[in-house]
């Protein structure tokens, strides 16, 4: 990279802990109580749009899509969902809330490397509980230097971070797995991102033209490379 | 007040807008809704139980009290509460996260004065997106240095935040409504606070025995006192 990096942002779900696989088997869950009024196909079409139109109101996050799934079991049944189904749906949403933090492989090495070298922060979406809650089980928030957790990562959310953190643009690199939240926004207002996959993408993070050739994104296949890259 | 006042905290629902009626409305219209099940005291109490047992795993917010609500309206119609009611007490939620932003009164003067002799941040708990939300619609937000919307006001959420700010603990001033999140656990680490009564306090806001004689505790009947006081 050109000029030192003073500042690593890291991204939680997916980069750092297991996130959309989890949601998919709550969709998975969700659909087979649903059933007898719909279709997979429909219900994850119908509730797709529907977590899509109230986001602007929810936000991201797990007590959103649950409401959500409710509304939509209530609808494709014309009212006729049981209140024992709902309830059953309410569960789907907090067995989520629950579920044990998988650190996924390479992110407690990668990211105490990086935090004996860079002030680290960590810059997740999603519901402020949950991911305080995924932060503590992670066992990783002793190397962070600040937690942040946004409603939205888009250029203003990156700027204002690095406003009260008082540092350069230029001076910041971001990590994740979302080209839509960890690499477009970051490369829009002129610091760097690195990108690391993930197996599988929530359709909400996909990107029609990734910006694969830009000159301050990197590419790695692991986090497990990210210490050397940031010292190169 | 001894020393000098640098950063100013101030807290959001029932201090600078209307929060607590709004919920004790929406109550009312759950009431109403699953009233054909239980009477109202049953109905808040078991509310109240509900929410206070899944906070750990909701935090404050609508979208919590929302699901909490619904749950409540399941058990208590032991599974006969019709899908259509269901729906209903989603949009009571959903109202309330609709619901204009009423400003009280003086606090746009009060905040815009603050804003001119000192750094002033937005210090406030619940939903991320509703909360930014009702701070844009407050028209507020571009008096505030900074934003910080917490999942919990207690010691250690305060002590991060000064860390953050970089402001030592005796030059901040914390105002609020709240005797347990805006005055409690601000004192407790050697910080200032200013308590403005709100007419209506909801229970899980109150303490047994308010910090009355504490040397950095002040009490104000009004925002519109903050600037003077700040001063002397």
């Amino acid at each position: 990279m050109v000029g030192p990096v003073r500042l690593v942002g890291i991204d939680g779900d997916d980069t750092l802990w297991r996130c959309q696989d989890l949601f998919d088997e709550a969709e998975g869950a969700f659909c087979e109580l649903v059933a007898p009024w719909a279709s997979p196909a429909e219900l994850g079409e119908a509730l797709a749009l529907r977590e899509s139109a109230n986001r602007p109101l929810f936000g991201y996050g797990i007590k959103g899509f649950t409401i959500s799934a409710v509304e939509v079991a209530v609808d494709l049944s014309r009212g006729d969902v049981p209140a024992r189904t709902v309830q059953a749906i309410l569960d789907v949403g907090r067995a989520l809330l629950e579920h044990p933090v998988e650190v996924l492989p390479d992110a407690e090495t990668a990211v105490a490397a990086l935090a004996r070298t860079h002030k680290v922060v960590l810059v997740t979406k999603g519901d402020l509980v949950d991911q305080q809650r995924k932060l503590r089980l992670s066992g990783l928030g002793k190397h962070f230097a600040h937690v942040e957790i946004v409603s939205e990562k888009d250029p203003a959310t990156y700027e204002e971070l690095l406003v009260t953190l008082e540092c350069p643009a230029e001076q910041f690199v971001m990590i994740g797995n979302s080209e839509r939240s960890d690499v477009e926004p970051v490369l829009a207002i002129g610091a760097w991102a690195v990108h690391v996959p993930y197996h599988t993408t929530w359709r909400s993070e996909l990107v029609g033209e990734p910006s694969l050739g830009h000159p301050r994104r990197r590419a790695v296949a692991s986090l497990a490379e990210i210490p050397a890259l940031l010292e190169s």
